[in-house]
This record gives structure tokens, sequence and C-alpha cells, in this order.
């Protein structure tokens, strides 16, 4: 997917986040924003927003340093969502089927993201999520039984992360299927705003049901220019990909082969591009 | 209240609406946002979002040739608001306490903001507002009271319009307090996003009970430094100023005067300078 114009305002919402992390010096900020403003008119557009996304970072990084600035959210998310582990785990074995309140789980966990969201209510929104039903899919944007026939049918299971804690929902989704599979769970290679880096995996224990692998990518997208030759070949061999997260479908629409895409709606772009409404959740399959 | 940076990304929103507004090329789309990308670092910050907000309508309408990019969502906003004025007249009567029905009506009638809120689902909010009871406010940021005693010792009141749309929920509020009284409604001069011109208080009657002037102003907000001089005198002189929106609030908090200000929180920077949470409705008293 390419990048539109709407998208310039969250860019710069994502720039002064990641400036503020870093340092409280508004003077830096400043020229943080400054920096951004210059790139707008060079950025090709053709690129997709993860691409734009890991050019951002690293104009921040130069004025900032390079380093993680999500790593303390992502500690905080991991540990938070572990947690939560035991509750959630019940509410899904209590639930009249499994696999989909798992699915609806992972899909709801994606509200763990300070990229799209620019806000830090996470234990507001998993508080939702304990409080109620899992939210479910509308008609036309959750293909549900399609994924569920294509998963008894798979013996290799490609699973692209998003972000930090939302790992947990993957876990528990995982849980439902893996046995008797391989299950791959691929995240970023570096450091892309809070997405899930392999020391995030396995402190949540995701190394118990699946090979976690980097993908090799350092944006916020699995952008398959940037991947290794190793992850390629499991993407291009895995009998069956799912793909969570924004960033990843953002990166990943045109890739050319069958994946189930499994993210919730947070603008208004994606919405319109994936036929949904913003706030929807969304399991959908292309290619 | 000066500009914050996190105002960049709501500015290159309104910009794109703007231009999107007036045309559908997306070229010349491309070339307002470059545009503003190239104004940023020039931009002085300690000036008040609304007098940005007015350097940004200029750069589009550079772009795209001056005139009016919001006339007719104001045309559309006032029939549909004058439609429903019958209805919300009838709350307001029926409410035990009609004073305070009408000011929660007017504050929450400026949910009708496309340039804050980037949304045109301004049908939506009136229908929420005439299915349950109108939103109160909270302690502290809700001087009810206070408003109450000095206007029932005031003999101007000078009333500052915010957008068209919503002036018909100011009317239903001035009418419950116009008699006896000398009230006069302050609207800008020039097009300034959807905010009311002359011609929209005239549309919604509101020189049934009050004198309608223009501030002079073509900035989304009561900048006092391009305001006229009539308009100047009675800002000084009024025994009570009332202030609507956001816009009003940015421009005039440090105006050195008395001001009741009445808006709905639509942003995390006002809500910080204003002590209140997002979404709140804020009845506020400053000076």
């Amino acid at each position: 997917m390419r990048t539109y114009l709407d998208c310039i305002p969250c860019f710069f919402k994502q720039a002064l986040e990641q400036g503020r992390l870093v340092t409280g010096n508004e003077l830096v900020h400043k020229e943080i924003m400054n920096d951004l403003a210059a790139k707008i008119p060079e950025f090709s557009w053709g690129l997709t927003p993860p691409e734009i996304a890991r050019e951002i970072s690293k104009l921040v990084a130069k004025r900032c340093g390079a380093g993680d600035p999500y790593k303390r959210l992502k500690d905080q998310s991991n540990r938070r969502a572990m947690e939560l582990y035991p509750e959630l785990k019940k509410k899904v074995a209590q639930s009249g089927d499994c696999l989909l309140a798992a699915v609806e789980l992972a899909i709801a966990g994606n509200v763990i993201d300070y990229g799209a969201k620019n806000t830090l209510n996470v234990e507001e929104e998993v508080q939702k999520l304990l409080a109620g039903d899992f939210p479910a899919g509308r008609d036309g944007t959750f293909e549900f039984e399609k994924l569920k026939k294509d998963l008894s049918r798979a013996k290799t299971v490609l699973y692209l992360a998003d972000n930090a804690g939302e790992i947990v929902c993957d876990r528990i989704f995982i849980e439902e299927f893996y046995e008797g599979r391989e299950v791959i769970f691929a995240v970023r290679d570096k450091p892309a705003l809070n997405d899930a880096l392999i020391e995030d995996a396995v402190f949540c224990g995701i190394d118990k049901v699946a090979r976690v692998i980097s993908s090799g990518v350092d944006a916020p997208g699995t952008v398959l220019k940037y991947c290794s030759d190793e992850f390629l070949k499991i993407f291009k061999e895995a009998d069956l990909v799912i793909s969570k997260g924004q960033g990843n479908y953002e990166a990943l629409t045109d890739a050319g082969r069958k994946i189930y895409f499994l993210f919730k709606v947070k603008c208004p772009v994606i919405a319109s591009h994936a036929d949904a409404i913003l706030g929807d959740i969304v399991l959908k399959r292309v290619g």
C-alpha cells in the first residue's frame, strides 16, 4: 500500500513522540519537526508507510542518538500483558469456540500500539477487553471460516508479529493451533517503534510454542526488500501466513501471496483501503 | 495561549482538508503540504494557534484561489441545525433548569467543528445530543454558578461565536437571558474555516435576539490585534464576555479581562492547558 498525504500528520506525531521519549529538551523536538518538514517534499509517496516511518526514525536518531526509545514502554507492555495471561487464557477457555475467541483476542490485542494511536492508555484498553466479550468482526471483513479451513490443512504457519505486549495475545492464539504444526514467529530485527523484537518474544514465552526468528527488518512493517534471505524463503514456502497489525498490512498488501491480515483499524486511510470502518477488528484474506 | 509542536499534525490535517474542499487534484494537495512543510521552521511558536491557522489558510488560498472552502458545509450545518431548533428548544424547555440545559446545549453544540475534529459526522453528534441528556460538565471545569451570578448583574453581554450551525445552539442559550439586556453577537469578518460569518448569524436568526457584529478578524479565533476598533471598545466595556470554542480560547486566554470560556475539549493540548480531560464540556472563567 502506498503512502497517502493523510499519513503526514501521523508522521509528525510519531516523530514528536519518539523525540519526547528520548529527551525533554523542546529545542531538540523542534529540530526534529523541522528536519521532518524538510523531508516532506522529498518523500517518495510510492513507498509504503512503514518505509517512510523507518526514514523518520533514522532522522530522529540523528538528533537523539541511535537507541531504542520505546524500550521502557515495550518492557512495561510485556510485563503487564504477561500478568494478564492467566486471565485472558481463562476467558478463551470458557468461550464456546476457543479458536474464534483466541483470534478475536489476538486482533483486539492490537490496540497495544503507540505508533498508530499515540496514546498510552493501554491499561484502559486491556480492561475493556477483560470486562466484556472480545469484540466480534463484521461480515465481509472477518473471514474466520476461511482461516479456520486453511489452518486445518497447514503444516507450516508463518506468524508475523506486530507490537510488544500484544504478542502475549498472539501466543494465546497460537496455543490454540500449534500442536502438530511448525509455527514460525517473525519479529523485527532492530528497534522499530514499539514493535516486538526477539527479546520481547522470548520474554513473553512465544519460544515455547513457535520458532522465533527475525525478519531482518528495521521498519515498523515487514517490508520485503529489507527482509533476510532466511525469512524470504520461509515467507515463500509457508503453507499459511498470518500477519498482525497495520504496519504489516501496509507493507504486504501487494506481496503476491495469500496472507491473512489480522488488525484493528486505527486510521481512516487503512479503513478505506480495507473496506472497513475505523475501530473494526479485521481478519482479511488477501491474495 | 502559544502554539505547541503538538499542533503541527492538526495544521497539516487542516491544510489538506481545505485543499480537498476546493479541488480534487492530488498534485495541488501535495503542493499545499509541501508549502506548509516549508513554513514549519519559520513559524513563530509564540503566536496563538488561530494566528498560525490564518497563515495556513492564506497559503492554501495561494494555491487554490481566495474563496470560502467551507461555504457549502457551513450552509448545510446551518440548515440542519435550524431544522433541529424546535426539538432542541423543546428539550431545554422540558428540563428542570432551562438556563443550565441551554448552556450545556451551547457547549455541546461546539462539536460542530470541522477545523478541530476533521470529521464530518455532525449528524451523529447531533443525534447523540437529542437522544440523551445534554452532557454535564465536571466540577472545577464547569463554573455555571459563577456565570449565572455574573449574568444576573450584566446589562451588556458580548457573545463571541465560533462555528456555523453551532450558533443555533448559541441562539437557544441567548434566548434564556437576552430579555432586558443588550446582547452583542460577534462573528468573524471573513471566512475562517467553518466559523460563522454575519450571513450565518442572520440565517440562524441570531439577529432576533442580539446585535450581530463582525469582530474584524479573519482568523479562526478572536485575535485581538486583528480586531476592529468598534469591536475592541465593546470587548473592553461589556459587563460580561462569553466566548465559544477552542479557537477563541486559544486567542484570548491572556486578554487581560474576565471572560467565560465555553467549549468542548477536542485536543490534548487544550485539555492540558485548561486542566480538563479530552471530550469534557468546559465552562471556565479566566481573568
